[in-house]
């Protein structure tokens, strides 16, 4: 028989936001009228594109490298990403004076290894695969004696990225129903561990794109489904990923349901953020906005919803392509 | 002799919070660590970006709409404009339930009348011409009976304008320098109304492009200057037109000095801002930000430096041309 692993509770999310909290912006909730009209319904957008390094993903990685006790910092972090986690973790490391070692396969693109330099991390070369990242980081953290830091199947990092969470609470306590983007499920984890903690009326609502909807057939079927298609199809580059062994688990008992959107509808809702809140998002951000329009959110008794825009990180020159006027 | 026309006061601006406060935002001041790390000091941007209609002109036009009396008020407004200040004036009088006749030439951006319309505003075509503009506004006044709401020169607008400065001193009381893009001269000539009077230390500073110089070349020779190239050259398009017979002397007595930057040191600031805040302004906002890299202010003694983002209407299709990297 299968003894359950604990998950991560409410304490332990309590405990990251009073860790992360000196390092971390509280992030502001903007409104915009426009989107409430379109939506029908009062929207509060939780500003994660605000946060330090551009995305929630700042709050994880903050607390995963707060929790190293001594010993442990002074031999650095480790992790494999070319995304916000690389960011973030390079970013959190050197707040505390923590050597950061990136992985990053050759083929990332060199804006993306430049700004985890620029916030101080060491990246490492590695092959565009994923068994030659996983090598990789596993040789360079038995060099350094380092600690590996996941960029979601990690209960350090669910706790962390469910912070907002108590956040969002405090400053919509009224809320009915969040939307949350869903890659690899670390966010969702941890605002579902918190909303049906906290305030378990809330509906939580993952929100996905149709051309990587693991989580979504996950939850059908009760295991970690792999992807069907090629996920790099969707333009949602944030939510490519798949579930984990750890955040399955959450999101199967506690998440209440999971949207699909089509990539036309997160161009359209990309689009609108842009031009109508003068926000600048990111492609997986625009997927949260996106659900706001389907039939599951418009039949949802909900008078007000939060949506988690989750980054900012948005490639200029790829506007055009994105946004379909090249 | 010349009796001086008295000006708009502290007291006209005062009453003009007022009176529009409960249909404009008191816009946040956002702050961002790599900005102030390049310009060298505090940087506090006052978003303006996120004002209604998405620019300052919405604190102007709603102020000149609810100054009117009720009869006035039945006959409607008018003016001529393809910017900015045609959907403010549509907005702010639809807020009275006032009628709205824009004049707009006929090669408008289609994108630019539809914004217009759905703030409820009449489109009046004209020809492509001043001449035509003026003909046309004054022929729908004569036969409307409606007010004329001209976009800047006009003691109404300037006294709604400078709104944003008490806001900005209540937000940063201890602010030392504050910069202003200057097209026709109402933002500036509102501000340093505001700022000369309850913090006469505060340095007022214009910033303008240096292909539309001639607020810079007005000062220097004590009147009006008229455009010495094609204004339409610089991508600053809210800040090609000229000083006015109203702004002119305000500016000439009260603000300090004029900035001006060239089209790349904009284009740097627009990516800049797009980037690291998060924000979507247009590209005349980051003529603001532009002055910060120069010589002019970094000599300048000021911890506290003010930056009005004067609007975040960016024609998102332009922006591969604007960065430069179409």
């Amino acid at each position: 028989m299968m003894v359950p692993m604990p998950r991560p509770t409410i304490d332990d999310v309590q405990a990251a936001l009073g860790r992360i909290e000196p390092f971390v912006h509280r992030t502001p909730v903007a409104r915009c009228r426009a989107i409430d009209a379109w939506a029908g319904r009062q929207v509060h957008l939780k500003c994660e594109n605000l946060q330090k390094v551009g995305a929630f993903k700042a709050r994880g990685a903050m607390n995963a490298v707060l929790l190293l006790d001594d010993a442990a910092a002074a031999r650095g972090v480790v992790t494999h990403s070319s995304g916000n986690h690389a960011q973030a973790l390079a970013w959190a490391a050197r707040e505390r004076s923590v050597a950061a070692h990136i992985v990053m396969p050759t083929n990332a693109p060199a804006v993306k290894r430049r700004a985890v330099e620029e916030y101080g991390g060491i990246v490492h070369d590695c092959e565009p695969n994923l068994e030659s990242r996983l090598a990789r980081c596993a040789e360079i953290a038995a060099t350094t004696g380092g600690t590996v830091i996941p960029p979601y199947d990690d209960d350090r990092i669910i706790a962390g990225q469910g912070t907002m969470a108590i956040e969002l609470l405090m400053q919509v306590p009224d809320i009915d129903a969040v939307v949350v983007p869903v890659g690899g499920g670390g966010m969702i984890s941890g605002v579902a561990t918190v909303m049906k903690a906290l305030s378990p009326d809330v509906r939580v609502v993952g929100a996905e794109p149709r051309l990587a909807d693991d989580a979504a057939r996950s939850l059908r079927s009760g295991r970690i489904e792999p992807h069907r298609g090629d996920p790099t199809a969707t333009m949602a580059d944030g939510l490519r990923t798949t579930l984990g062994e750890r955040t399955f688990p959450i999101i199967h008992d506690l998440v209440d349901e999971i949207v699909l959107v089509d990539e036309d509808q997160i161009r359209d809702a990309l689009r609108m953020v842009l031009e109508r809140t003068k926000l600048v998002i990111e492609p997986s951000a625009a997927v949260g906005v996106a659900t706001l329009g389907t039939e599951s959110l418009r039949s949802l008794d909900a008078d007000r919803v939060g949506v988690v825009l989750c980054g900012g990180n948005l490639d200029l020159g790829s506007l055009p392509r994105l946004l379909g006027t090249s």
